[in-house]
């Protein structure tokens, strides 16, 4: 016996010594595959361990071990002492499908079958290309990152982490942590007015996250949705990827229309605004319009998202009020994130349910994936708790004011005539609304050429934009680098400012 | 004038100088909501600031940041000089639908509409209790999380915080961190056989998230899926929500029948299964079915989600291989989660797609949640690189062998003729398999009564048990606390014995 498997087994094991993977691994591979393969037969017995691995020059543990992991997992049967086989039982038309190399099994699909939410995401996925670069003028949706206070954060995780409780450490409740919520509750309930208990504050892992639950919970594919145009493509790329038909709705000067809405789509079963500071136009909804969205949604037990991602950085009056708290009728889904304030790489933001709601809400976040990391909820709170976050906002306000100056101040010298800024009360970057002959995505690949992140408004809308610009974001970048910048626009667009007629 | 609106205007505000929140904003809002609750009329001229302050006793400036903020806002209207008025422009059925005090809003429901998923979850969060108290014998679930290396991690994390480069502040990719995912994949090919590359990688917040986005891309509500019985209620929570048409399949002693699959849901679009360690059974799939389970995907078309959740820990040979390294046709999503080997709160875990589908996966996390915290995802890829984590497991490895020979032995001891226990070579958990008489929630609801968690098999059934037990999970707690649990339980079910007939 020893002799005949010895000549069977010799030829197929091309052991490597100088391999990181373990002698005694690849020895169970090749057999393995070789059982598969049928190159060794169903029914054959192996040589003795001391056999083998006098056979291989390797150590008799080697083979032992070896046999072991193929003994644990079927391949082979047997005893010690009464020899080792390869198991019968491996059915026939398994080992074909299974390791049918050339060929594709058959009925198996040469494209994978996906669901129509797949499908609608791998439209997405070709389409979708995140900046993998350091962030430079004028990508928006960045924060002074280098700003944060480092150290002191750093300080504040090793505390934790000395501490160690067990509840930093084990699963969490999937609604957060009750020091968290409690701050989120407070600080919402001062700065920005929401009416709220502290036990409809949920954690999510940011605004993102907030926009797929309200989908889930809320909305069935088909579903109606009113969505701003030009408006937030996370949303949207979110809240296509659910099945729902999205009606794009003008915002004009005072915020999202809500006549044109209740025309196109008087049945629709949410609507997702910004009403603080619209995304991406930087308009402030105004209170007329605020009522007659919460009249609508009263009349029609429509929902509301009001998503208020940079709120905090208001620099004209104090940030606005939330839309949440003028409703009295549980029809508004509050969301905010840590994102913008602190730094995005984070993944904490919240939500803020009806009361109504808040179970439901806490059940889809359950399954979608549980919690968020307890040990930055931990630090969070006590970030917020101690002074900190206050203290951080007011800093960026003042910084991000004076990057809105000179941005505003930069372009207006560079590019008057060509661009007009919208409203830059609030936030993180303005609008540079184009002359209605010119193409943005057009300016948008110029400046690109040109080293410069200058997004044009008509990848925010649904349909055919209204008004053509360019997204530029200024938060995240010195006052040197947006002076920088602007000039190298400037020179990018020069031939489009020729082309433009001289009358209107 | 200014006699006139202090006339209206004192009644209105009880300003409390105590109070935390600041003074101009209590005078802001006892303004708006006089202005919503039509106690100041649309229309009416307010008194100047300077009247008004006198008037209040409070600064001048106190009046003017509250009329700035209702200017802002667009509840007044008007200029500096020329009188300051509540707007015109508030409709009248706004303010009667928004402030309709007392009377729900026409049309709107008494109970919240949900969608058919909010619906599902509603009826699932009543049902759903997570422990919020310290773990306790027998939880399962819980890691040895006292034994974490924490000193080492906080130097670690302390060591990414002082880089703080750029990368992991902004968003970063979807999928999770090239350095992370090569080292997961690297881990997965040495000691899971899992092959792939590191770019099939796709980084998750654990293996319920996993879960969740193969539900979104792969299936549609209705579809049938197979579902291990009695099988993890973490999944069959997501796929139930997911609109999921669940198919209890036994699981016998090599795991998930194939056969009776076929029979009850032949056309099922994914198979959900734990083959290196069945929750809860603890059964090892065999080869034989393991092949049969890809030679039925292979046939169909189906996907079968791995579920690889606590594959480290395995005491009697080394960890088996994945099934996923014996795919050929690209039918299997492999998940893994480091909730077990590090801890749970951490909120990290992969999945490895076959490569047609790595894009839509990444996609569906970018809509879901955009990305896992970064910092993180540093620390652990350094851990890995280091190799603290390989250590971490080889520790944890003997750790939860000796706490399973002491829960195995003071088992046997005090509960011998009423639990059998199910073969415990792996894992953090076992089953004690009650005779056919006894009733698993009765026995459960006895031990919970004595102060011991011992969670029915039963819970983890969609149809009728086919045999009852209890979970018992050990990793987690002292061989001390094991053995004074394994008294108190046999204690709380001493009355179970006496009523158990004497006959099978």
């Amino acid at each position: 016996m020893g002799r005949k498997s010895s000549t069977f087994l010799s030829p197929i094991f091309a052991l490597d010594p100088a391999s990181a993977e373990p002698l005694y691994h690849q020895l169970y591979e090749g057999i393995r595959d070789a059982i598969l393969d049928g190159r060794i037969a169903r029914g054959t017995q192996l040589p003795s361990s001391r056999l083998l691995a006098a056979e291989l020059s390797v150590s008799r543990n080697t083979v032992v071990n070896a046999y072991a992991q193929l003994l644990a997992e079927g391949y082979l049967e047997g005893e010690a002492g009464s020899g080792t086989y390869v198991t019968l039982r491996l059915p026939d038309d398994s080992l074909r499908a299974v390791r049918g190399t050339s060929t594709t099994p058959p009925g198996a699909p040469t494209r994978p079958r996906l669901s129509r939410q797949g499908q609608a995401l791998q439209r997405y996925a070709t389409t979708h290309t995140l900046s993998r670069n350091e962030p430079r003028p004028f990508q928006p949706g960045v924060p002074a990152v280098d700003e944060f206070p480092f150290r002191l954060w750093e300080r504040m995780v090793a505390r934790q982490w000395r501490k160690h409780p067990w509840q930093l450490l084990t699963y969490g409740p999937a609604e957060g942590a009750q020091p968290l919520r409690q701050a989120i509750a407070e600080y919402l309930r001062m700065a920005r007015a929401v009416r709220c208990d502290w036990r409809q504050v949920i954690l999510v892992s940011g605004s993102q996250q907030a926009i797929d639950l309200t989908a889930r919970v809320l909305l069935d594919p088909g579903d109606a949705v009113w969505m701003e145009e030009p408006g937030y493509r996370g949303a949207r790329d979110a809240l296509v990827a659910a099945g729902l038909a999205l009606a794009p709705v003008p915002v004009d000067a005072e915020g999202i229309s809500v006549r044109a809405g209740r025309a196109t789509a008087p049945g629709a079963r949410l609507a997702y605004v910004t009403p603080s500071h619209q995304f991406p136009s930087g308009v402030t909804m105004s209170v007329t319009r605020r009522m007659e969205l919460l009249c609508w949604a009263a009349e029609t037990g429509a929902w509301i998202l009001e998503d208020d991602y940079d709120s905090e950085f208001r620099y004209v009056s104090r940030p606005l009020s939330a839309l949440q708290g003028l409703d009295e009728s549980g029809q508004v889904i509050y969301a905010g994130t840590f994102s913008k304030v602190l730094f995005p790489s984070m993944r904490l933001g919240y939500l803020v349910a009806p009361p109504p709601l808040v179970d439901v809400f806490t059940a889809a976040r359950s399954i979608a994936d549980r919690h968020s990391p307890m040990v930055d909820q931990a630090v969070l709170a006590e970030f917020m708790r101690e002074g900190h976050f206050g203290r951080h906002i007011r800093r960026m306000r003042t910084l991000y004011q004076e990057r809105r100056d000179t941005i505003v101040e930069a372009l207006t010298r560079e590019l008057d005539g060509l661009l007009e800024l919208s409203p830059a009360a609030a936030g993180m970057h303005l609008v540079g609304w184009l002359p209605g002959t010119v193409d943005d995505v057009e300016a948008s690949r110029l400046a690109a050429n040109a080293g410069v992140i200058a997004q044009p408004i008509s990848a925010y809308c649904l349909a055919e934009p209204a008004r053509r610009g360019l997204m530029l974001g200024y938060a995240g970048y010195s006052s040197a680098a947006l002076k920088l910048a602007a000039g190298q626009l400037a020179q990018a667009l020069a031939g489009l400012r020729a082309k433009r007629p001289t009358t209107r």
